[in-house]
């Protein structure tokens, strides 16, 4: 049966397309739902937000990965928070020098439906360098012993579920859990709408006191609200443009859909009102 | 009274909020409205196809002039092709070094309803450098004996009223009345919504057989459909990037609200999507 799904953006505006629902099911942190669609292939929607679509899906997992990895080249131990999916998850076993890959996902299911529809973003969970821990990313990054070079904030938004992972004791945690060069990448939210840029400015707040360098980066996600969308490169030593490795990214000839080093450096450029809503003129 | 106004992007996708209709009438040309609503402010709708919100139409009229002008910074005489509600204008009008700015627009309710509805877009019909005419682009460029250094199509979309300015024919004639070291940028709508990219690749393949420069850039403007809007570089002489006269703009000391130097940059670092759909790649 064919409906129509609609995403709010706000109180007011509405994100609306036809879909045919082909799965439905309410797990214990969230509903989930999988549409067929026209324009977007099929879509994953938790809670009511797209989450990903297959028509873009590689927009933003190919931003939350090679962004930080064209940067470390010499990262080995990568950590996911949220990411259940499997998108980061598949982008990062594309570099053979990462020597482990754990992701911390709250919700079970989500790995469970990702792999069965959207076999092509969730299939990479057998890489033998993957770990899959169920469990709070909060509680996990508080109690390990592990160290990491890259931790990647793949979030839900920060409401429900996700809330936990935007709070300056999360951050404050990863810090700890990152090594001496280490980066963390986290989705960051959209800049437009107000309650959304309320979001982008607080976990700029949270972040920037935390982490020496805290550059905010952006792309063009349609089936995001408002198709504008940051990610925040938080590190220790490295700066995402001055330490750039374009030969050594180069060198891997990696095809991608979206990603290049051009708009990698393109995407740190930021529009006047998103370097205001930061404070950075 | 209350209603909701739909813009379809596909027939299966919409973009849909709440507006109180305050304006709507049947020009020769096309149907046009003006709503209020809380998220965008005032909106101006043309054939049910939004032309600009008061939240955020700086985005791209600041794209459509500022990017030009920071390269060819020695621009004295300026076409308009459309743009009849007045916000390209606005932003030409705050070089004081531009002698001229004529602007052809088809349809004189545009500029008489951006004047009523909209006079902080439209504020600027009174400069003693501006000269509107009534008539229909294509003819004019086909006969004028004025030449030009900088022609900004500031049209609606390929279809209706505007479809005339994307003919070759047009573009030709372009070329012909700009000076030898002369820029036109055109709005060369969005890559993502397949019927739309067609158009994308549509134009380019028009426009590259004419100039010899010819690159894209691209904006997040939100309330267009997918929120990726892009604008080509149509020029002569002059390269975007090479050609950036930073000291020389950055002595104007304009208060932008999006564009800023680093931001002009980055709005040429396409994704390869894109740069596939014009064969860049």
């Amino acid at each position: 049966m064919t409906t129509w799904f609609s995403e709010s953006y706000t109180s007011d505006v509405n994100f609306t397309f036809k879909v045919q629902q082909i799965y439905s099911a309410k797990s214990k942190f969230q509903k989930i739902e999988v549409f067929e669609t026209k324009d977007f292939g099929r879509v994953l929607v938790m809670d009511d937000r797209i989450m990903l679509t297959e028509k873009d899906e590689q927009i933003y997992h190919e931003m939350i990965v090679h962004v930080p990895l064209a940067v470390h080249t010499n990262a080995q131990d990568v950590l996911i928070i949220g990411g259940g999916d499997g998108g980061a998850l598949r982008e990062l076993t594309r570099y053979k020098t990462l020597a482990t890959i754990d992701m911390v996902e709250i919700d079970s299911m989500v790995p469970d439906v990702a792999q069965e529809y959207f076999p092509k973003v969730a299939g990479n969970f057998l890489d033998s360098r993957f770990n899959l821990m169920i469990a709070d990313g909060l509680k996990y990054v508080r109690s390990t012993q592990k160290k990491y070079d890259l931790i990647l904030v793949d979030s839900t938004d920060p409401f429900g579920p996700g809330e936990s992972l935007f709070t300056r004791e999360f951050y404050g945690n990863c810090y700890d859990i990152l090594r001496e060069d280490g980066v963390l990448v986290n989705q960051h939210e959209s800049p437009y709408y107000k309650s959304d840029a309320r979001e982008v400015k607080s976990i700029y707040e949270k972040t920037i006191s935390i982490f020496p360098i805290d550059k905010l980066y952006q792309a063009h996600i349609p089936t995001y609200p408002s198709g504008h969308w940051l990610f925040g490169f938080l590190s220790k030593k490295y700066d995402p443009l001055r330490d750039l490795q374009v030969e050594q990214w180069s060198a891997l000839d990696l095809e991608t859909f979206y990603y290049n080093l051009d708009l990698h450096r393109g995407s740190f450029a930021l529009p006047n009102y998103v370097l205001k809503l930061i404070d950075k003129i």
